[in-house]
């Protein structure tokens, strides 16, 4: 095998005009059509034109219930001058039927006086072809229904029945075959070995592909193995029902990354690198006439370039019109550094705060599946760029509608495992309320709250001189914004040991001990404030803890770190400990409150979220089913400014 | 069976109150859930928050390809001072590899030197965790994967498949039973008899049910005998298998009306006739604990009430977050009288000319399905209105995309059959372009264009003085505006006759004939205009003419009167009877000009077609097919002013 694979770092634009003249000139982007029946056209898109064969309705026919006339046999009846019609005079109707021969109008029931012998008296003259629906009122025959590269829609099902129309040229949707590689990923739900990965990407490829309309199948697993991997692509490439391949991953120039030189050699490859990121070694290739697309293997590079390169094929093998995405221009929150001649795709929450659209990057990590759970859009950082400025407008395309956004009520702050139960009970909430939480520590909280990022902020900051909780800070940090401080719990903190608490830890003083690794919290952080206020109180210094330089900025990822062995001790809360089933040893019982801006207390979103917290007995049970939690003051007001 | 049912006339708004208090109280809100795949549950909507078993990733693993090292050993390392490490102080790993015990920072390959004996030569120390995913990076244990009520996306199967959640518990769709209903109703591809309808409603019904995300079934047809629907209700209303039952149509008081004497026998009737038009007559009752709506059987009626009444009952049970559809302000193109007291919903066609975006009611009938198919948007009259003036701005709920109404071009003014084929070459055309057109005729159409309501008229109006096509009237009409004046077609007039011209009718004198019976155009047509010159020049009166008060508004509908033999012959072009296999009897040869005022000249929609007419060669050849016309002027400017 050739190891001599370069990735290039093609433009954007570049790389899109060389793939489009490769999909046009291999003719790739060709629809196909079938005839099906309209009974299951819904949602298709129309092959060609369809024109009616027949009118609709096919006859004339009564619009009211009551008697068809010859309207010249009413002529001259009045209110005055009643007119009496003898029963071979007309024809009793209902609405629908078909007007008798020799009739041209229908009178109402309503306007009817029945007489005994069986005759009718009517008070006014009938006009020709008063309440009667013509023939092809509704549609005539030989009409446009429905114009070539049109999406059925139920209505026009209707209208097809009506005018005859039982079959329907549609558009095929094309069929991809996406091919999950590497030898280190397995399917769900079978065991888990260090080193493997859950195979999770194809479902997610195929979701999308799904969505956008396509007829996603995903082959199985293929190793790392050149001879696999060409056997692979080449069945699927000649396969007749197969129109594009997608290949994840082994796109980049790794010792297990074959696809480029396998595509290489069973057809052409168009491009191998663009100036993305994520997403740079992206491979497109044509093999056997049919497109290929080599996404990288992070979920987040692969779906963004998926979506690049991808959708709009489907959507033209659908003759379906692109409508562009629906952008908005937000604030960004912190500042972006990037890379100039890469295009950044930065993943985005997006809060209503006040009258600012707060964007806040959701994290780089391309691995990270929630950091795509959690966006609610994508801004691009143009190649030209080397970084946006925090407070800079800037556009972000939609992932989430306008709406979604507008109800998400923004937290910036210390991480408590409440917020994940608020959240879920705010979101069960009608109408919706979303709960967007950004952890970046006490401090961080309110510092987003002194920008006007944040609805509410969390923070447990503890005065070292006073020992009171964070009003000092407020007062300090925040001393001209009105405000009030609501309770949200008080909390245990401890150290997080293993279960057994195998080392012995029974307190801050065994942090110095040499056979014992600490994982630290960030700064800024009140569980880090905490921990250097007691390292502090007995005297003991940072160098001397091992591990204190490692922060995490969460509770549970300390938690984790204590769990799997990378750490022998962390400070935490019982709830940490409780849900990776770790031990506790107490060290301090904390306040955890909740800022919120005077200017937003009346916000329904923050509304609702007091009440809840305030009145909820689902919400209180939960949390004291968590563990650690003196809920005796949650909800009360501790403190109020301006 | 008793016939003393009363329709009611409910307000609205009181209606829904009972409906959903009568909803709540029967428990038949409350949705159901089942556990299913992770793999099959795209789209679908959690019953439960769900939360992460495991942490992912599992294990500390290499981000990058390269070595894995005990960050201490590489501590000192600098350009200046390279440092090498042995083999026994690195494992070679690549991208997803566990670490190794003993090791906790990865060095990438990029930076490595390979030393000949198999150590290697690094030049910068490697911080701790340096290039390494850990544990918990991206989704920690327990943490809040998805809230409930959450609609599962492509994104989301990867979080719950990364967490090892490979089963989800998901709210079950609603099933729905349409029941359809009618002695005169038949199924698609039966032969049709006069007096029959085709089933069509429960296809339209069924389709907006399963957009809405319901199971929809599609019952028999049913027949108008009490006892038959009795028991296709109560069969439903008991199944297990159906949650909601929809019966179309009875709903009315006429003769053959029973559902709702049969719902308040199986049941409790909540309401029986809103303050709506059209759906006045809805019923809305509660058989079995189970919801069950009567609808009016004209579609566009049936569609309208189950809108109101079924799809937020669909939305719920899928805890579904009903986002507000989406409305925009238009002008009314045409007074809008309204009965007070009832609240209207008028199908409006929508199109953007210049500053205005302009709403055209599509037409009232409720049997008209197309009236629907060619709506883009529903403008809601209140109860409390008696009307809307024409140039008011109103709300109108939007039933296709604002892109998509923004490439709409509007055509106002006389028939032809050549819009038919720019519709469909238009509607082909990427980006799109939309025709949306009204015929009115010549008339009304140059009147749209002076109101600024249209993109462009068609107009055939003869000069009685001067014999000169359609530049007198745009003189004396739309004196002032700028305009040019472009050529679509010559085309041939004729008396449209049944095949073999049965009446052996030979030109206008025959219309006097006693056994003939005429079929008019409407006024203002060009066509009209030219009957009536033609009518006086033979020195005819109207009075003479039987049929003349008959008014039809477009070709086909002529033709299509002819054909059905309502009436013997009227004026049309030579591709109406073409299409209906009819006789013509040629009379005049005209000119159909396009006015395209010069503000639009220059507007995309407006240049498509422009082009179209003037180069596209499939537009020619299908024309010419038509027959009938001669395109040696078409796209040649006839006249400009301004």
């Amino acid at each position: 095998m050739r190891r001599d694979i370069y990735v290039d770092n093609l433009p954007l634009e570049e790389a899109m005009a060389r793939w489009h003249q490769a999909l046009d000139q291999g003719g790739c982007l060709a629809p196909r059509s079938e005839a099906i029946k309209v009974d299951e056209a819904l949602g298709r898109v129309t092959a060609r034109a369809v024109y009616a064969p027949c009118s609709a309705p096919l006859y004339n026919g009564a619009a009211m219930d009551g008697i068809a006339v010859d309207f010249r046999a009413t002529i001259g009846a009045s209110e005055a001058r009643p007119k009496r019609l003898s029963p071979n005079q007309f024809v009793p109707v209902n609405t629908g039927n078909a007007l008798p021969e020799g009739t041209n109008a229908v009178i109402m029931i309503e306007d009817l006086h029945h007489l005994p012998d069986g005759a009718v008296e009517i008070i006014a003259a009938a006009h020709p072809w008063q309440h009667v629906r013509t023939i092809g009122e509704d549609i005539v025959i030989s009409e446009l229904l429905l114009p070539e590269k049109h999406v059925i829609r139920p209505v026009d099902l209707g209208a097809l029945l009506a005018a005859g129309v039982n079959q329907v040229e549609v558009l095929v949707p094309p069929a991809v075959t996406i091919i999950p590689t590497g030898s280190e990923i397995v399917q769900p739900g079978e065991a888990l070995k260090p080193g493997n990965i859950i195979e999770f990407n194809s479902r997610i490829l195929a979701g999308y592909l799904t969505e956008w309309g396509a007829h996603a199948r995903r082959h199985a697993i293929v190793a790392d193995e050149p001879e696999l991997l060409r056997r692979a692509i080449d069945d699927a490439a000649r396969q007749d029902g197969c129109d594009i391949v997608v290949i994840n991953a082994g796109a980049s120039a790794g010792s297990r990354d074959y696809t480029a030189q396998v595509l290489a050699e069973l057809g052409q490859v168009i491009v191998h690198g663009v100036n993305i990121k994520p997403g740079k070694p992206v491979i497109l290739a044509i093999v056997n006439g049919k497109p290929v697309i080599g996404l990288p293997g992070y979920p987040v590079s692969a779906v963004l370039t998926l979506r690049l390169f991808g959708k709009e094929l489907v959507e033209r093998r659908l003759g379906r019109v692109r409508e562009p995405e629906p952008v908005v221009q937000a604030t960004i929150s912190r500042p972006l550094p990037s890379k100039l001649g890469t295009i950044d795709f930065v993943r985005v929450k997006l809060g209503q705060v006040g009258d600012k659209l707060i964007a806040t990057p959701t994290g780089h990590g391309a691995g990270a599946v929630m950091t795509m759970v959690q966006a609610d859009g994508i801004l691009t950082v143009p190649a030209g760029s080397e970084g946006i400025g925090a407070g800079e407008l800037v556009p972000v395309e939609l992932l989430r509608s306008l709406a979604e956004i507008d109800n998400t009520l923004v937290f910036i702050g210390s991480h408590d495992n409440i917020l994940d139960v608020l959240a879920n009970l705010l979101h069960r909430h009608r109408p919706l309320v979303r709960l967007s939480s950004s952890h970046v520590g006490s401090m961080g909280g309110i510092m987003a709250i002194k920008r006007g990022e944040a609805h509410l902020a969390g923070t447990h900051l503890i005065d070292e001189a006073s020992g009171e909780y964070n009003v000092p800070f407020i007062r300090k940090m925040l001393p001209d914004l009105p405000l009030i401080l609501i309770n949200l719990a008080w909390r245990q903190q401890g150290l997080l040991v293993p279960k057994g608490n195998p080392k012995g830890i029974s307190g801050f003083a065994d942090l110095r001990r040499d056979d014992i690794t600490f994982i630290n919290r960030q700064r800024g952080a009140g569980t880090r404030i905490l921990t250097d206020l007691n390292l502090k109180k007995m005297g003991i210094g940072p160098e001397e803890v091992k591990g204190y330089q490692r922060e995490e900025y969460t509770h549970m990822t300390v938690a984790s770190a204590v769990a799997s062995g990378a750490a022998d001790t962390g400070l935490g809360i019982l709830a940490a400990a409780r849900a990776l089933d770790l031990d506790f040893v107490p060290v301090a019982r904390e306040r955890y409150d909740l800022i919120v801006p005077t200017a937003f207390a009346a916000d329904r979103k923050v509304a609702v979220l007091l009440a809840m917290i305030r009145e909820n007995r689902e919400f209180r049970t939960t949390v004291e089913q968590l563990g650690g939690y003196d809920l005796s003051d949650c909800g009360r007001s501790m403190y109020q400014q301006g």
